[in-house]
Order: C-alpha cells, then structure tokens, then sequence
C-alpha cells in the first residue's frame, strides 16, 4: 500500500494510490486504515510531505563506505542526531540554498515512519508493529558548517534540509531495497539497504531506549557512500525499490 | 506576569499568577493575554510544564568558564543543537537516570518561549517582540554518552532530559539575571545571565536564520561552570531572579 499526503481544492488528506487514484483514507492513519470508494485522480492533487513528524532522528555514519569517505571510524553504537520538524519538505518542493552555507550536499536514505508509541522496546519485541511504512529521505548538509561545528545540528537543520516522500510505502522488506540518488539525472549513489551497519529493528529498538517514539517520527537510517555538493538549478533524486522516486530542486534565495 | 500551565480535575490549563491565585488564560497564551477573574489557588493543582514545544534548540558553550571547565575552544558562532519534544518534563517531575548512562549531570540554563512564528530575523528586528517570556531550564545531560559520541544528541535526548518551568516570566530583563543551581540544596552553580557570550536578541535572530521558530519553541541559552553529577534520589534547583526555581528529583526506574 502506497500512502499520501495531499492538497486538493485547499483542503488536505491521506489517501492511498490505486493505479492513478488516490482514495481517501477516513480517519487517522495511524490506525486501520479504511478508504472511500471514490477517489480522484494523482495528477490533480498538489503532493505533501507524507507526515509532520514531532522529531525526526537521523543516524550518522550507518554505511561503512560512506563512514570512510567522511573519514570517519566505524561506530560501535548507533550515532544519533536530529533535524527539526520546521525542516521538512515534501516531493517536488524546493530545497533552499541558504545564505549561510558555502556548500551543502545530497544524502539520500531509506526512512521509516512511526506508526504508534515505542518506548525501551525490548528484544523480543517485533518492531514491525511499531512502523507504519517507508520513505525517501535527503539529508541535506551544509558541509562547511558540518566541519566548522563539529556538532551535525547547524548543517542539517536548515528549513528545507529534511526532504521525505514520495509517499508511505507498507509492504516492503526495508533489509534489502536498492537505493540509488541522481543528480541532474546522472547517478551519484548506488547501495542497498542490506549493507546498513545497524539494521532497522536495531536502530528502533535502541531509540526507543532514549527516547519515546510517537506516531508520525522518522527514522531516517543514513546515507550510503557517494555525498556530494549540489547547486542551485540541480535536481536530486532519491529513488528506492518498491517505494519511488523523492524529486526535489535546488535554488537560491534572497535572504 | 507569571504565566503557568496546569492541571486541575483532569483538564489542562494556561493562567496567569496573582498572589497564590491562577487566573485562567481565555484563548492562545500567544496573542493578547486576558484572564477570566475568578481563579483557584496554586496549592490546588499540578504544575505542568508551560510548554510543548515543536522543537527545543540549545546553546552549548556559552559561558566562558564553562567552556573552559569542559575543554572546549570559545566558539566563533553559536553552537547549538537539538532536543525532543519528547525528553520534556515539568516543575517536580522526576528526571530518570537511564539504565544506558553512568553519569548524569545538570546544567541549569535561562530558556526562552517564542511567542510568533520567527524567520531570517534581519538586525533591525525587535527581538522582543519574537518572545513571550523566561524560564528556568534543566539541560540533563549524560556526561559519559557525550564524550563517547562526539555528537551531543543522544546524551540529552533522554526522556526527562529538559525540565523546564516553573511558569513563563514576560516582565524580566534576560540580560542581566542571576542564575543558581543548587543539588539537595548546596550551590553548585552561581553566574549572571550577563556573561553569557552569545546574548538573547543574537541568538534569536542566528537560530531564525537557520530554521524558522513557531509559538512555544524553546531556545535554551547555555550553562555556566559548575556542572556536575547527579545520582538517584537527589534533588536540583535551577533558580533564576525574577523567574523563580525549578525543582525536580532524579530516580533510577526500573527499564
């Protein structure tokens, strides 16, 4: 099942995609999810970020490849941070260039959404009852200002700097999904989620230790080796198997 | 005015102190404040924190003798990071030491509430205007986890990491306002909010630069030197003039 987030006539829904419809889903879709029969065809409805999230959790470091190209040691436990809600963008809108940053770069990664509250998980417990669905996400970085701070939160907070879509993506086996970014069409990063250090119940369970997940957070699970700088005018793609392609455009600003 | 948020018979409420009297908030704490005139005394409810922020960002290093004391290089630029809204607790509420820590320690801060939705604030900006009022702010922090991340996140992401309270003071000059700290009632950290490095309106307009700031979000300012552990059963106070004293007990849970 293929979930959006949508504006129709100035009004906002979930609906899931049949073909080319979307069918709107009555009540929440944190729950069972239940459609109307009618539905309206995708290419009259403006596409929105596929949740708000109340935090969002990213994971630094997550492919050995890509650990080595930051310079990086491997990790031995998960390395958290987090992007703020105000920077979350959806498929097709515009990433900012923002005045600060000399550079800022793609990172595409696979990202989960919450599907009800996670808290100090156990072991034993099956983690897939906590995930509602999968994601595109671009972790968009202000390079300079990752080097300057040492602290992530600068480089990746900037509004716009947290893209995620095309849609929520249920039926999928997220342990092996080929992952690949284009910029301007050309192909940059190519990996598969089968080659995370922390794998997704991992990651779930050892943040549902610090802190309580609640429907509608992302999990964002890092980005494969093959960073790189973007400028205004480019187009970056995120495009993951089973779940589709997350478009976005680049531009400057006056700030 | 000394503006709370509370609990009475199971509803929630915002309402302004006068005496030991709470005067409830009729419509958005955020617009123009008008109370009804009946009111019910303090002792009869439960403080809640004033907020729920979208986001908390926070300044590290920002005292002088605290950066000293931690080892760290006096920053040319704020540096901030993030916290959950899920790590949020009010006055009294417990802080759990969590079973992943081994240290945890306290940082009494100076926090501010943004009042209206703050973006790329230009220097001619009336900061004040962007801010509803001052608290007192707990930034928990566990000692042991920041240094063996580098990144901060984890280490203050816990929940019950961010007590903050007692109430939002509108009426004090941030500026110039002594900060205590004190654990089972021994001052462990004394200072002035007028050695803080980065003061309020810079910071204000940097973090609106970065991402943009909506009603109820926390920006807490940094901690001056003094930081030190906490263990199960003890009890902190953060006390600002003008402001009042945040207090809360650290327990150990069993996880």
């Amino acid at each position: 099942m293929k979930i959006y987030r949508y504006k129709h006539r100035n009004k906002t829904y979930c609906g899931v995609l049949e073909e080319d419809t979307l069918h709107e889903i009555e009540g929440s879709v944190f729950r069972r999810i239940k459609t109307k029969k009618e539905g309206i065809p995708i290419s009259e409805v403006i596409l929105l970020p596929p949740v708000i999230p109340s935090k969002i959790v990213a994971v630094g470091a997550n492919y050995k490849k890509h650990a080595v190209e930051m310079g990086r040691s491997l990790p031995e436990e998960p390395l958290i941070f987090l992007m703020p809600p105000s920077a979350v963008v959806g498929p097709n809108d515009i990433i900012i260039f923002p005045k600060m940053a000399k550079r800022i770069d793609y990172e595409g990664e696979l990202a989960l959404i919450i599907r009800k509250e996670a808290h100090l998980l156990s072991d034993s417990v099956n983690v897939d009852d906590y995930i509602l669905g999968y994601c595109c996400f671009n972790d968009v970085t202000a390079r300079d200002l990752q080097s300057k701070d040492g602290q992530f939160t600068r480089a990746k907070s900037f509004d716009t700097f947290a893209a995620v879509g095309p849609c929520i993506t249920t039926d999928v086996d997220p342990s092996r999904l080929r992952l690949k970014t284009f910029l301007n069409g050309k192909l940059k990063q190519s990996s598969n989620t089968n080659n995370l250090i922390f794998p997704i119940p991992f990651l779930v369970r050892f943040i549902s230790r610090i802190m309580t997940l609640v429907p509608g957070d992302i999990i964002t699970t890092g980005t494969p080796s093959g960073v790189g700088p973007m400028f205004p005018g480019d187009r970056v793609d995120v495009q993951i198997e089973g779940i589709g392609t997350l478009s976005n455009t680049v531009m400057k600003i006056k700030q």
